[in-house]
C-alpha cells in the first residue's frame, strides 16, 4: 500500500518471533502481523530496532520483511528498516527491501565511524538518489550516539529527501522545536513541509507527541496491546485527551514488563525485547519467547512478572 | 508563604540582575519579582540554575534571596536553590537559606565527586535532618551528571524526605513513569504520597507535563513571560488541551532566543541566560542584561534577534 | 602464515585505496601491502576501522582481503577484522575471511544494540566455536560504545578463548593493570596466559606501551611511515627508551595531519583517514586519496598541510 | 617554598584524615605530612580531589590548608586546589589559599553550568589576574566534565597564565602531543614555555609519562607509599627504565585497593578514597580511615582486602 499522504497513526516496530534454533518464525511472524492489523494498526514497521535487526543476517531480513509484507498483503503500509554503518551497505538493504515490496524506508545515521553533520547528509541525499521509496529519518541516538539536529532534519525534508522522521531520541523538547519550525500542530498543512511525517519513538509519551502535533507513533509494546495504543491515537484525535491520558497510564503500567530482566544478569535490549516476546508468547500470538543470540533469555521468574503484568493490564496470558 | 499544600502551578527561576561591575542589581531584582508575581505566578525559585548561581558568591547568594523574599512579602512561597558540591557544603546554606526566609529548599545530587544511589539518598536525608524546611529534589543531570532514579525518589517521597521533585533531566518517559507509579495524573491524591509535588524543568512540553499528571512548571523564559506559562497552566487546569498547546507554541517560538549567542563564541548558559536578561533588559524590567562573568556576553546582532522574538510573541520591547 | 607464537610488533591496520567511484584499487591496495612489508612489519590488519571496513559492502570487504592475503603471500601473519552488529552477522564475515585466507580474527563487541558483560562473552566465545582462527577482541569504545572490562578480557584469554587483545580503548591505566593481572611485563611468559597478545591502538604512546610490556602496536599512521615504528619497535626491544621515545615524538609531529581537514566541514574519520589516504598518494604508493562516501574529501589546502608533514617528517612526497 | 623551577617529581594529592565525627584531624594530618616528605617527595597538593576537597566546608579547608602549610614549614612547595564552580567562587579560594600561604594554586575549568573554551580562558586569565601566584590548571574531565584543548593550555602556558598543567584527564595520547609541541622531551627547556610545569595524575603510568617528557606526578595512592613514587621517579630520572616499570607494576598491584569497595554498594571515589585512608590508617600514619559524608565506609572484609594488598607490596600493616 503505497503512501499516498502523511503516513499517521500506530506503526508498531514488528518483533521477529524466532524459534528455539534462532531462525526466523515465519508463521508466527505472520500470526503477528495478523494480530497488528487485527488490533488496528495504520502501519507496521519491519526491521526496526525492536525487530533485532541488529541480530539479523541478510537472509534473515529478507525472510522477515517478504513475510510482513505478504501477510500484510497491501491493507496498511510496510516501512522496512534498512540498518547499517554507511551508506554502500545500506544502500544494499535498501534495493533488497523495495525489491521484497516494502512502502517506505527507514534509515539512520551512519554509525560505527565517526561521522557529522555534512556526512549525515549525503548519506540521506544518497539513499533517496538511489531508491525510489519514501525516506525517513530514524533518529535514534542510543544506538547510533550521534543526534539528528532539528536544522538537519528540516533541510531534508524541505528539499524532498525525507518524507518523515522516526524520532526515537528521546528529546520532547526538542521535537517539539521542530514541529513548531515546520507550522506547528495546527498549521503543519500549511507550513513548508505539508506531506512530512513525524512519528516518536517514545511510547511512554504518546498522548503528549500526538498534543504537540505529531503524526502518530512507533510503539515497542504496541506489538503486545495494539488495540491500546489505537484507541489512544483515537481519543487524540477526537480531542479527548483525558482518555488518551488514561490510555496512555495503562499502557506505562505495562512497560513496566521491560525491566523484568534484572541488569546484573542482561542488557536493556535483552529484557525489554524478552519481555515483549515473552508476552506475545503468553498471549499464545508466537510460539516461543526467545531473543536472538548473544541476548540472554528472562528466567521464569521473569516470565512470571510479564505474566502478571499482562493480566493486571486486562491481557489475559493464554499460557 | 508556607507550603500548606503541594506546590503547584508556575513556579520561574528567577534571574539574577547584575550591574556592569557583576554586582547583584537589587532594585532590578526586586523589580523582577514584581514583573512575576504580576504575571500571575504561583510561587518563585531563587537560586536556581538560571539565576546564575553556581556564578554567586555566598554573599551575593544572601543578597538575591533576601531580595526575593522581602520583595515577594509572603505573596507566593519562595523556594530556594542550595546548590553545592556535597552535603556538609549544601547544609550550610540552607541554613542560611532558611535564616533568610526561604518556604523551601532545592538541591541537587552531589557532583564534581563520583556518587552513588545509596550516597544521594543519605544526602538527602541529612539535608531534611539537619533543616527544617520541605526539600525538592533537583533532577538535573546536564549539571551534575548523575541522573536520580524513579525508585529513589519514591524512596525518599515515602518515608517522608522529600516534598517534592524539580525534574530537569529531560526524561519525559522517565518522569512518566514515576507519575503512574505514583497514583497516575487522577489518582495521586490517593496514591502513596499524595503531598508530593512534580514540577517540571521542561520549559517546551509543559502541556504534555500537566496532561501527564505533573503539579507544575519551573520555567526559565516565564523570567521574560510569566503570563504566557500561567495562561498555559490555567488552559490545562480548565481541561482546554488544544489551548494550552497552542499558548505553548507561542512560547516555544519565544525560546528560541536562548541560540541567540553562537556556539563558536559562547558557551550554551551564556547565550540562554544572556537571552533571557536581554529580553528583561529590552522590556524594561532590569537595567543590564549582562551574564556573571566568565560567561561571553551577546553582541548587538545576538540582542536585536532577541528583541525580534519579542516582538513576533507580542512583547514589543521598550527600549 | 599462521601464528605459531603470540603475535607481535608493528600490524598496521592497512588503508583501503579507492578509485574516484569509490571501488576499492587493488593495484594501490597490492603496492600499499608491499611498501607495509618492506617497511618490516611483523603483520596487517586488514579491514579494521582504519580500511574503513564500515564503509565498505561485504563484496568490497572479499575484494579487499583477498588483495592483501595475496599480495602477503605469507611473508607475515594477516588479520582480518569482522565488523558488524552482533554474532550472527559476524560469524558470516569469519567464515568468509577463513576462506580467503586470514591468519586470525579480529572482533569488536555487538553494537548498535544496548549489550551487556554477559552477552559479550558469549558473543565471543559462540565466534570462537564457530570459526576456527585465533581471535582477537578489539577494545573500541569510540566506534562500539561499550568498553571491555578487564576482568572479562581476562576470563576470555584462560579460556582459550581469545589469542589477543587489539586495545583501541585510549585507557592506557586499564590496559596496564591488566598487563601486570598477566604477570607483568618480564612474568607474562609465565603468567595464567602465556601465549596471550597484547597490541595497543594507541599509536601516539607505543613506546609506553611497550615499556609497560605490550606485544605490539596496529598503528594507523603506520600505513604513511612502517619503518618508523619499526624502528621504535626495535629500539624499545634492544632497551634503547630514549631512542624509542625520540622516534615516538616524529611519528606524532607526523601524526598531526589527521586534524588537516576543519571540524567544521567534516568528521574525524574523514579528516584521519583522508589524511592518510593523501599521504600514500603524495607518497606515491596509492593512486587516488579519496575516502568513502559521504565521508569528505580533504580540500587542496588541507592536502597541502599533510604534504608539509610528509617533508617535515623525511618523508618527501613525489607529487 | 616559593617555586623557583618548573615543579617537578612526585606530588602527592593529601588525603584528609577526618575523626569519627567528620571533622578534620590535624594531628593526623601532619603526621601525614611527615610521612609524605620522609619519603622524599618533591612537593604536596592539598586541597585536591584525592582530599575530599568537595566535601570540606571552607572552614575545614582553611584548616587543612593551614596545617599542611605548617607541618610543612617550606621543605616542599604546597600547592592548593581551589575547586568551586566559577571564578568569583574560585578567586574567594585562592584569596585564602594565598593568605594561608600556599605556594601555587590548582584550578579546574567552570563545572556546574556548560561552558566554553573562550570562557574558559577568561576564568583562568582573571584568576591569575587576581591572586599573585603561579597558577595550575586541572585537567579533570571525570569531575568538571569538559576537557581543556592542548590549544587552550598552549596558549594560556604562552601568555604567562599558567605555571603549568595538572593532567587528570586519561587522555595519555593527547598529552604526548601537547609535550611534544612544547619541544618534546629533550627541547621543552628551549621551547616555547621553558619554564611550564607537566604534572601527570595517572599514576598508573607514570614510567610512561616521564619516558614521555612529563616533569612529575600527583599519585593518589602515593599517599600510601610516597617512597616507591619516589624510588620510580628517580629510576626513570636515571634513565633506568626498567627498574622504573618494575616499580610502577609494584605500585599498580598496590592499587588495587581502589576496588575494594563493591560497586553494589558505594561509588568509585568512596572505594578508592576509603582505601586509601583505610591503608593509611592500617599503617599507623593516621588514626581514622573514614572518608567524608555521604559517602559510604570500607567494610570489615574490604579493609582485610587493602591490608593484604599492603602486605603483598612489602609495606606490612602495624595494626
Amino acid at each position: 500500500m503505497s503512501l499516498t499522504a502523511p503516513l499517521h497513526g500506530v506503526v508498531p516496530p514488528v518483533c521477529t518471533p524466532l524459534d528455539s534454533r534462532g531462525e526466523v518464525d515465519t508463521t508466527s511472524l505472520a500470526r503477528l502481523v495478523e494480530h497488528l492489523i487485527g488490533g488496528g494498526v495504520h502501519g507496521l514497521f519491519a526491521l526496526g530496532s525492536t525487530s533485532e535487526v541488529a541480530y539479523l543476517t541478510d537472509e534473515q531480513r529478507a525472510t522477515v520483511l517478504e513475510t510482513v509484507v505478504n501477510a500484510t498483503d497491501g491493507r496498511v503500509p510496510v516501512l522496512a528498516g534498512v540498518i547499517d554503518t554507511t551508506t554502500a551497505r545500506v544502500v544494499e538493504h535498501a534495493r533488497s527491501a523495495a525489491q521484497l515490496g516494502a512502502d517506505a524506508l527507514v534509515a539512520t545515521a551512519p554509525f560505527y565511524t565517526r561521522t557529522h553533520g555534512k556526512e549525515i547528509a549525503g548519506h540521506f541525499r544518497r539513499l533517496h538518489a538511489e531508491v525510489d521509496l519514501p525516506l525517513f529519518a530514524y533518529d535514534i541516538p542510543v544506538a547510533v550516539h550521534s543526534k539528528l539536529s532539528a536544522a538537519l532534519v528540516r533541510e531534508l525534508a524541505e528539499d524532498g529527501t525525507l518524507a518523515g522522521l522516526k524520532d526515537s531520541s528521546g528529546d520532547e523538547g526538542g521535537l517539539r522545536r521542530l514541529i513548531v519550525e515546520l507550522g506547528g500542530r495546527e498549521g503543519r498543512a500549511h507550513g513548508p513541509v505539508p506531506e512530512f511525517s513525524i512519528l516518536t519513538g517514545s511510547e511512554l509519551t504518546v498522548d503528549a507527541a500526538l498534543l504537540a502535533g505529531a503524526d502518530g507513533v512507533v510503539p515497542g509494546i504496541g506489538n503486545v496491546d495494539p488495540s491500546g495504543y489505537v484507541r489512544l491515537y483515537e481519543a487524540a484525535r477526537a480531542g479527548d485527551w483525558t482518555r488518551a491520558a488514561k490510555e496512555q497510564e495503562r499502557l506505562i503500567e505495562l512497560f513496566a514488563m521491560v525491566d523484568a530482566g534484572p541488569e546484573a544478569d542482561m542488557g536493556r535490549s535483552s529484557s525489554a525485547l524478552g519481555s515483549f516476546k515473552s508476552a506475545l508468547r503468553l498471549l499464545g500470538i508466537i510460539d516461543c519467547g526467545d531473543t536472538a543470540f548473544p541476548q540472554i533469555q528472562l528466567s521464569a521468574e521473569s516470565v512470571a512478572l510479564v505474566s502478571g503484568l499482562l493480566r493486571a493490564a486486562g491481557l489475559p496470558p493464554v499460557r
